[in-house]
């Protein structure tokens, strides 16, 4: 943690001092300061830049330099920099770039941009990105490399290592080599490293382990998460009839895994996914990020309103029933909130699937049953002991009730959801909680008139 | 989705065949069925059975088959299968697995248990894993792998491939090979494919580029983040003199990312930590994870029974107050989760630092005044409409002050958090909506009684 503090304060200097020789218009100072500079530091500063002086400072930078920081950063923040920088520029950057972050970034550009890029681009490059254009949106297809080492069954460890020596300078990756039959149809993979080991006669075929392989137009995430948790190098790519068309690497799994990470939390409390570093998206933007759910919510909330309309008069005859109300939909919101946070994570690390929604609902009504009696419980000590017996029981009783409805509800809304192909996380905490609270608010009054005999 | 969804279908049905034959006792058929399926199928499965059945499954694989298994299960579960295994079975698992490996699962276990296996090991494998042991829990030093692979400058190309062929057995990793100067210290890099590519005679100084390290102490979630931000394959782990100790690989960054973020999406709803398979929890432990979190919000939540008590009077007064009050306290509530799920997520990124406290808070200021400047208009004009304008100027007024004190409160609490160095995300959700919850009472009657003179 020390070492991490001392960094960040250095960039943080770092920034200070380039932004105060930019306002100067010492170009010359800043350029010689930032070239100096390592990629991972010069990367940490352009994430905190503001978008202007972020293409100012690119432009000081020497051409190696350039390129490898223009690949370091996150797509969005590649077509921020592709938008401010002069045509010329950006070609030769795009030509740089390998066919699978070029469709990252191609995905993030206007369509008249980026058919001018693919323009810019030679005859066999364009073909490879076109090819992985060509799949499906969010399809593993899209973030595979087209460029690997294929080995066959009969080659001996001696070919192989021929192989990748002689495509070490056009392949990305080395270290993963699939194994092909003659219909290109994936039997195995070998890896660099056993390759190395074994001895110059030995046939790939005896060296061979079975490999993990994904269909082209599976989803990205869902690839991704298998090739995380499965600690795999890379997995092979197939298309519908098995053959080999690609490969896709781990850390293409991370980069995908993080952001989706990002997206399925910002869901979840209920804002859009700024996909920008939070210091360097302008405050408009945080408003609308949040503002289009807010007032979903807020319009959900109205509900609640007329559930207490309905209510009024029981409220004006024990108006002591009035102060419980903020305490008791908080903790059914809570309880919502607890349930779907708990379920929506099983689903996106694939623990549970649509089709054990039954096994979720009986859970979540067990576990929300047993906090419902705990709380209750206390609840009716409580309010005994301040109110009246009478308030209790509707308290400790409301409590119970209100705990079981909201931990099933909580568990069965993203269950729902991902059944119906929608993401889980868009049934949001905000969103479980304003369901919570007016269904708690109907129990509550129920109860109340049940127990007081209003 | 189609070939996912079909998978996980049949690992159901093999989970049913296996259950059912397990109930029969039909042990053999049992081992015939699972010993003919993949280590990730398998792995699939192990996460969906029950506590026993898990153990009884197990002890029924082949040797490798069930070591690759085990390898392949989370820490947790590891544990888990360790407690219900033989003394025999498990010294021998222990042994096979790597040092890095074995501190994850040692974490798990009882004292009694880990220092039985640490006897188990032999001496050079006792004395690597104890090493790692050594450094404090959650630093970088416990997750790294001590085998590695090092390189001079002053080396050909073709004595560092021959140096990293008389390790291949030994090292997990020979991709990635740090080139130490003679007191051991950092000065670079080479990948094992550049050493490939290289002439036999090119030196590994000319060969090398800069990598980067981090200390041995370090917060294991740091180094992780950056070395997945960074795509980077690997990085070198040095002690505070900078000598070499350790290499730390992706795939190990992926494991502690994935186990972080599960932590903190739980904490952020207010709930422990499962670490568990959802279905493979006893319901009784998803009890345990939310009731302390639901208590302590509970607690807090009396506060609002006293705020509103406080303003009986003004209830009573006016009975229409009331219908609004779980609308205001709800939207206070959502803009307050907002805020934080952006917040805390920007920690979580390194995107801020607590040092940019000031930053945060005028951002949020500013986002939470024009959110509620907007909804304080839609709700001026709805109350007005429905019930008469002087309540509409409170509604109104109200929602702009709980907008903007929510805002600030949910941006501003988890940086202080992780200022006093305690997990941001602590300030779950909850906590933060139970906090607005009673501070947006305060305001709405403070507010009410000033424009409607009671």
């Amino acid at each position: 943690m020390v070492v991490a503090t001392t960094q960040s304060q250095d960039i943080q200097e770092l920034i200070s001092s380039i932004t105060d020789a930019l306002h100067k218009e010492h170009l010359t100072t800043v350029a010689r300061q930032i070239n100096l500079l390592k990629p991972a530091q010069l990367l940490k500063i352009f994430e905190r830049l503001s978008h202007q002086r972020r293409a100012i400072v690119y432009r000081l930078l020497d051409k190696d330099l350039a390129l490898r920081v223009f690949e370091g950063l996150s797509p969005v923040l590649q077509s921020d920099l592709v938008h401010a920088l002069q045509e010329h520029d950006t070609t030769d950057l795009f030509n740089q770039l390998a066919p699978d972050d070029r469709v990252w970034l191609l995905d993030e550009l206007p369509a008249t941009v980026a058919s001018r890029l693919l323009r810019g681009l030679d005859d066999d490059e364009r073909e490879e990105t076109s090819t992985l254009l060509g799949y499906p949106a969010d399809s593993i297809g899209r973030r595979m490399s087209p460029q690997f080492v294929t080995l066959r069954p009969w080659h001996t460890a001696a070919e192989g290592l021929d192989r990748v020596q002689r495509r070490l300078d056009t392949v990305e990756n080395v270290y993963y080599l699939p194994v092909i039959d003659s219909g290109r149809r994936v039997v195995g993979a070998v890896s660099l490293r056993q390759l190395l080991g074994a001895d110059d006669a030995q046939l790939v075929e005896t060296l061979m382990e079975p490999t993990m392989t994904a269909e082209v137009s599976e989803d990205e995430e869902v690839v991704a998460r298998r090739t995380a948790r499965r600690g795999q190098f890379a997995v092979s790519i197939v298309d519908h009839e098995e053959r080999l068309v690609g490969i896709f690497t781990l850390d293409d799994a991370v980069r995908i895994l993080e952001f989706e990470e990002s997206e399925d939390v910002s869901r979840q409390g209920g804002v859009e996914p700024l996909r920008r570093p939070y210091l360097s998206t302008p405050v408009s933007r945080l408003v609308r990020s949040r503002f289009t759910w807010l007032l979903v919510l807020a319009i959900g909330a109205t509900l609640t309103v007329q559930v207490m309309a309905v209510f009024e008069e029981t409220l004006e005859a024990v108006s002591v029933l009035a102060l419980f109300v903020p305490l008791l939909i908080g903790i059914g919101g809570n309880t919502g909130n607890q349930a779907a946070t708990t379920v929506t994570r099983a689903l996106a690390l694939d623990d549970i699937q649509p089709r054990d929604i039954l096994r979720v609902f009986t859970r979540e009504l067990r576990t929300g049953f047993m906090l419902g009696v705990a709380l209750g419980a206390l609840g009716f000590l409580i309010a005994w002991a301040f109110f009246a017996l009478n308030v209790g029981v509707v308290i400790g009783l409301t409590l119970l009730a209100i705990c079981t409805v909201a931990a099933c509800v909580g568990g069965v809304m993203p269950t729902i959801a991902s059944a119906i192909r929608v993401d889980p996380a868009v049934f949001s905490n905000p969103f479980i909680s304003t369901f919570v609270d007016a269904t708690g608010l109907i129990i509550y009054f129920v109860i109340a008139r049940a127990i007081l005999q209003i």
